[in-house]
């Protein structure tokens, strides 16, 4: 891995951990670490006037990109952005209310939409993602790797056919249920764009990649293959896998996923998220050292007093024990009331505990 | 199972399905399937004024009771009633605003509050839910089995302790990793409430029991054995077994509970309920015939045509495959919004398909 020290990378910790190799300690980042519990983001969002100028600036989406690694030890930043630039990018119309989620301006409800949909040429029409992504890297410096991200298909497609976020995603599950060959037809396209979209963010930078499928775990056992994890799998076969001389691994997180790891840890992927609900001794022992893992601990449990965020956190390390290819993460996002000193506490745990204990292993105590 | 014909059950389907003894067909019910799809249930609702008083009249929740029946050709009756019928009884004050969920008026927020709590007396404080429980097996009159049941201590220590549903539960969890020691004192007193109505429920003729364990799937995989499932097995531990001659089952349903099915089937339950996400072929395999499994159809797929309905219900039956011990239900309550045809094709499809199977596994094609 000195390729990544040559590449200027000087903490490539993550990069290492992905690929299942060993580190000196395990290293971390968090789900939404730039985000609303920060008062310096919540400083900028105000000063960019909305989410949507927030993540349309490359200036700004950089500064927030960096803002959680001034303050902890972090081993990766992830490009601030949103999921639903790429439906946005296919004449959707992204918007969002004050204090309520995304929302499509056009939804796809009809059958001559659905045949019109277009993969969107991302230098061309994400040009600002990809410029955030720029300088994004720019301004680490080589601190730490950037991860790059998308929707998953499926997810994208969520919120493509519902128009919005949804308890029950009765519009997207009917048309699942009722004409399951228009949802395959949005999930081909969405499959396109995705791999365009992350090809063009490794191309400009990322040095990870991370497919969010957010909702994957709406559907049942059979489905989630049919509807979700094959469409992933088509985007893993065409990812560029190499870009500085150096590996740029992917990672697959679906919320909810847990009945189905090992057909996720087989989709070609290099790691998988695990949300809080996940057994992590059972999917080390799955992943059999060949699939590097990502998570787990409840974000609620950064609610707790220190001591409790350390007990925590020693907890979910102890179960992915000590074999390496384990990334330290959040189940899901931090939500945006965490305590900052409680994330402060989170990551020197998370430090500390796994250095003292590769350092015990090595001395044979 | 000459028993349940004995004590004048006239289709004892269910219970010798919950046993994992033979059946001519799989027996078939749905969750909620006493609800607001049927216009039927809206309408004994509109004369009742209330919901809660539609629960607390025993002439009116048995006359819903037994509703779905004349429609469907369904295997069982379930108990209408509510899971917060407990935590009322225990002087926590349960409303229901119109259009809005649950709430109690005296959430459990002080430590006072909480070691002042006691399991109520059924018989003197759920009385009206014992009442139903006798009228509705009088309605019956042995046409099917009638199922009780009772939320899982750690689901109604949810709603007793966030005081109403939530998104993201952040009460309940700040409890739970702040101050483990209240959260466990509350859920000692809900495993001995269950148990008292559980087994109240049993002496005044329920014939099944199921643990509605809504939330368990909000908590991490340590967190699920340690503040809900361990209480379930504490419950199961003390449950009546026999009553009028026969066994009665148990059920245990968790939401979300894929992850930890293995674990579920040793809780000292008769069934497991799947949702929608379990993967049905493995549970199978884990439940190794020693225990019954009940699912897991997708709720949403009766928003589709019938065809579609039918072909998910053979898709289910199929993966539950012919050995005994399935008992066919959706993986989740049902919607209102469903169209009741829909149910119709559906309990149809189950009673044919799984019938013309059975035959064909006879005749040894």
């Amino acid at each position: 891995m000195d390729l990544h020290r040559e590449a200027g990378l000087k903490n490539d910790t993550l990069l290492r951990a992905l690929a299942c190799q060993p580190t000196e300690y395990t290293p971390a980042w968090l789900m939404r670490q730039a985000g609303r519990y920060l008062p310096e983001y919540n400083a900028t969002r105000a000063r960019a006037g909305s989410f949507l100028k927030l993540v349309r600036t490359p200036a700004l989406a950089t500064e927030v990109t960096l803002q959680p690694l001034e303050r902890f030890p972090l081993d990766a930043a992830i490009l601030f952005s949103d999921i639903l630039t790429v439906p946005d990018a296919m004449g959707l119309g992204l918007a969002f209310s004050e204090g309520e989620g995304p929302r499509f301006e056009r939804p796809l409800r009809d059958e001559a939409a659905i045949r019109k949909l277009a993969a969107p040429d991302p230098s061309a029409e994400l040009g600002y993602v990809l410029d955030a992504v720029r300088e994004a890297r720019r301004a680490l410096a080589g601190r730490v790797p950037l991860i790059g991200f998308s929707g998953s298909p499926f997810t994208l497609a969520c919120y493509m056919v519902e128009g919005a976020g949804s308890d029950d995603w009765r519009t997207l599950k009917t048309m699942l249920h009722a004409r399951p060959e228009l949802l395959h037809r949005i999930l081909e396209v969405n499959a396109r764009a995705v791999t365009d979209y992350l090809n063009a963010q490794i191309e400009a930078g990322a040095q990870a990649v991370m497919i969010f499928d957010t909702w994957g775990g709406i559907l049942s056992h059979e489905d989630y293959e049919r509807f979700s994890l094959s469409y992933c799998r088509r985007i893993f076969e065409k990812l560029l896998r190499q870009r500085e001389g150096s590996r740029v691994p992917s990672i697959l997180f679906t919320k909810g996923g847990s009945p189905w790891l090992a057909a996720m840890m087989k989709s070609g992927c290099d790691a998988v998220g695990l949300d809080w609900s996940a057994d992590a001794r059972e999917a080390r022992r799955v992943a059999a050292g060949k699939v590097a893992l990502q998570g787990n601990l409840d974000p609620s449990a950064l609610f707790a007093p220190q001591k409790s965020v350390r007990e925590a956190a020693r907890r979910v390390l102890d179960a992915f024990g000590s074999a390496p290819g384990h990334v330290f993460n959040l189940g899901h996002g931090i939500a945006p009331q965490t305590p900052v000193d409680a994330v402060s506490a989170l990551i020197d745990e998370v430090r500390t505990y796994s250095r003292s204990h590769r350092s015990r292993m090595a001395a044979g105590t």
